[in-house]
């Protein structure tokens, strides 16, 4: 399989393959993923398949591979592998990743785990699992390479030379006193490209910060952005410095942190399983189906309290969803603004106001706009002015309204601790079809009989 | 300012000082904030403060500074920029970001900052230039550090002391051969850990691949992603060596990837400015509001259809928001959880039957389960059981044909070369609706009376 074949290709071919039933071909292809390959194309399987190639893969890389599929999927796979497995895939893993692997683990198979590695590994990967997984504690490796301040630069080539290799993603040695105090960092091309004689103290950049433990992992994430860092010291509350956090780990955050937003607005896991079991997928989806239907009967209450008018006025149910659409397609590009901004940290910083009065601005011209478009195509269709004037006046009604709701509700239920990605749309929706059937069949009763 | 402050407070604490107008704190706190910080900034500022803010940062600063920002708000910038400004701006900048920079920019601007550059950098910006941006060639830097397979460690490590610095993000330098061609990579810790009289040959690795310089950034991103690189070396199509691709730039693609999909679903730019002026957030989102109009429209028309129903059968008006809303529910779960997958490439790979079958099981069980429900609700409040079993129906159908259309539907307007981001919902919506007042009102005419 050469370099260019892209992951699709792949998967098709090693379906057709696997459709065979001759398992030859496909090992020899699996062979030539990397780890992370391997977990797209498992995640692209229906369950049977899946386990079938699971079962194919090579021992050693079973724990990179767990560790690059979504926790949704990883579970099931895990469940299947026996405790001497489990050890096997955690002994090639780095610490961080190990942390990582273990947190969605049962209790006894980690305690296993731990009892299987050599002590100076426990002892580091007990330090990592002391902190909570979406901190900078729970991101970071052990494996500095420290050195002190007071050595030459020829010294510290020495000892690297000694030392024969450097763990991976080492761009530079971190310079702690004798308590193991952070003081600087000494990266890699310093000591290349300075005289040798010149001592690391001189040398170090002090000015890279270190991440306190207890940083959330957004934070992190957003610090390695605007720094554009390539790994950054870690220290505890005292300054020690305990580690390093490296930019593979925080893509993977960053990644994450963009689907979470576009998932939850569908009420979906952000790492959602493409082949969950029916029951499990059918039971979370049911639950947002449920809360939305309490939504959806809110709305038909509003139009119960108008049964007589629409009775006599048929054309204004026949309206009912143009008004309901063009306020949930308005309030949702608000809604949507405003939870990529709250994200970023660029919206609810004191510039609500501003941003309110902008929102209502365009939601009036719009409305003003569309309503008078709806409202010409109404009396041209039901041959009525007066009905005209009714969609308009609701449509224009319900496009600010909604406007106000997209800004104000995720900030709300931000300040009331619920994830505004999650729970904004389906408050929205609530609002802008209450709001407009209300307009619409309110203004109809008022105006029309 | 110290380390720990957020954005938030930053923001908050500078539009207080913004507005008592002493403008002397104001400077001295973006002084302590990098680009990036400045950048974010400035897009949470309106209009007016964000220009008053931009003509305080320091002109070193202003190259980065644009480069952080969104393109919706660094042409309003840049077009208050006079060339002198615009040059030294550039001037601060490498090479790949200069190149995004002057995209936006006018042909006569770009001209003139050609002009402005020595030799060698012009060149270089030319032949960065000469790729589409969207491309590795596009995200590359042409600042390589190369060296021949023969010289041992010890002679790199001097070559290196002479130069006495590498640019930023420098993890490895590329070995080739005399023809410029690419030959492997020579990580730096290598250079530190290896004997000194190793040869370049020996030490370097021959397994990190090269990208070709018109492989597309999302393929990049992938590549950056799954082999957790740091950077990689870029070639063009006769394998010579033409620069690389630092994972900086790669997490903006990831960072802008994640966001596409998201403001894409509601009809915004990825880069939607938080503050655009009303004229042009309205005409982009109006743009938005009358394509659904359409589908709002094809939805009331089949409505139209079934005016004498609704005439006397009121409840059926009651209970179409119901039908409408869990429809759509349902189908946009489906549809987001297909959109993620397509752009990880792990759906329409051969698995889109398994797929549909999945989706339709999982609509079935919960339009059922619901359908009950409603029913139920539906019963008691219109003292009916022909209409419970109308909605009922309706709703099941409703389900099933939103599944089969959330996976459908991108699929095709995939193959048809349409972003199922962009369209993906207004599509489904229609279809949703559209199946949702059929089913309703057509069961109910046949049913109820």
């Amino acid at each position: 399989m050469s370099e260019r074949d892209s992951n699709e290709t792949a998967v098709r071919r090693l379906r057709e393959r696997l459709g065979s039933g001759n398992m030859l071909p496909v090992r020899r292809a699996l062979h030539a993923l990397n780890p992370a390959e391997i977990a797209s194309l498992l995640a692209s399987l229906p369950p049977t398949e899946r386990n079938l190639v699971w079962e194919m893969v090579s021992p050693e890389d079973d724990g990179e591979v767990l560790l690059h599929l979504p926790e949704s999927i990883r579970t099931g796979l895990i469940r299947q592998m026996d405790t001497a497995e489990l050890i096997k895939a955690a002994e090639e893993l780095e610490i961080d990743d190990l942390a990582d692997l273990l947190e969605g683990l049962p209790e006894t198979v980690t305690r296993e785990v731990l009892r299987a590695l050599d002590a100076d590994d426990r002892a580091r990967l007990e330090q990592v699992l002391a902190y909570e997984p979406d901190t900078a504690g729970g991101l970071m490796n052990t494996d500095t390479v420290t050195v002190r301040p007071d050595v030459s630069l020829d010294v510290v080539q020495r000892y690297l030379r000694l030392r024969g290799e450097v763990p991976t993603h080492t761009d530079a040695l971190y310079v702690v006193d004798r308590y193991g105090a952070y003081l600087g960092a000494l990266p890699l091309d310093k000591i290349l490209t300075r005289a040798a004689d010149d001592l690391v103290a001189n040398v170090m950049e002090r000015e890279t910060p270190a991440i306190p433990a207890g940083e959330k992992e957004h934070d992190v994430a957003r610090r390695f952005e605007s720094a554009d860092l390539v790994s950054a010291p870690v220290v505890d509350g005292k300054g020690i410095l305990v580690g390093r956090i490296t930019v593979d780990d925080v893509v993977d955050v960053i990644r994450a942190e963009g689907e979470h937003n576009m998932m939850s607005m569908a009420g979906l896991a952000e790492d959602e399983d493409l082949f969950a079991p029916v029951r499990q997928a059918a039971l979370r989806r049911g639950i947002w189906l449920g809360i939305n239907l309490m939504t959806a009967f809110a709305a038909a209450w509003v139009v119960g309290r108008f049964e007589a008018t629409i009775g006599e006025v048929v054309a204004l149910a026949v309206l009912m969803p143009v008004v309901a659409s063009m306020g949930g397609i308005g309030g949702s590009q608000t809604l949507t603004l405003m939870i990529r901004s709250l994200a970023l940290g660029q919206a609810g910083v004191g510039n609500t106001r501003l941003l309110l009065r902008k929102e209502l601005s365009v939601a009036a011209v719009n409305g003003l706009l569309w309503s008078i478009v709806v409202g010409a195509i109404a009396a041209w269709w039901f041959s009525s002015l007066w009905l005209a004037l009714v969609i308009a006046l609701a449509l224009v009604v319900n496009q600010v309204i909604a406007a106000a709701s997209g800004v104000l509700i995720p900030l709300i239920l931000k300040r009331m601790g619920v994830d505004p990605a999650l729970a904004g749309s389906v408050v929205l929706t609530t609002v802008t079809d209450v709001v407009g059937f209300f307009a619409l069949l309110g203004l109809g009763t008022v105006i029309l009989l």
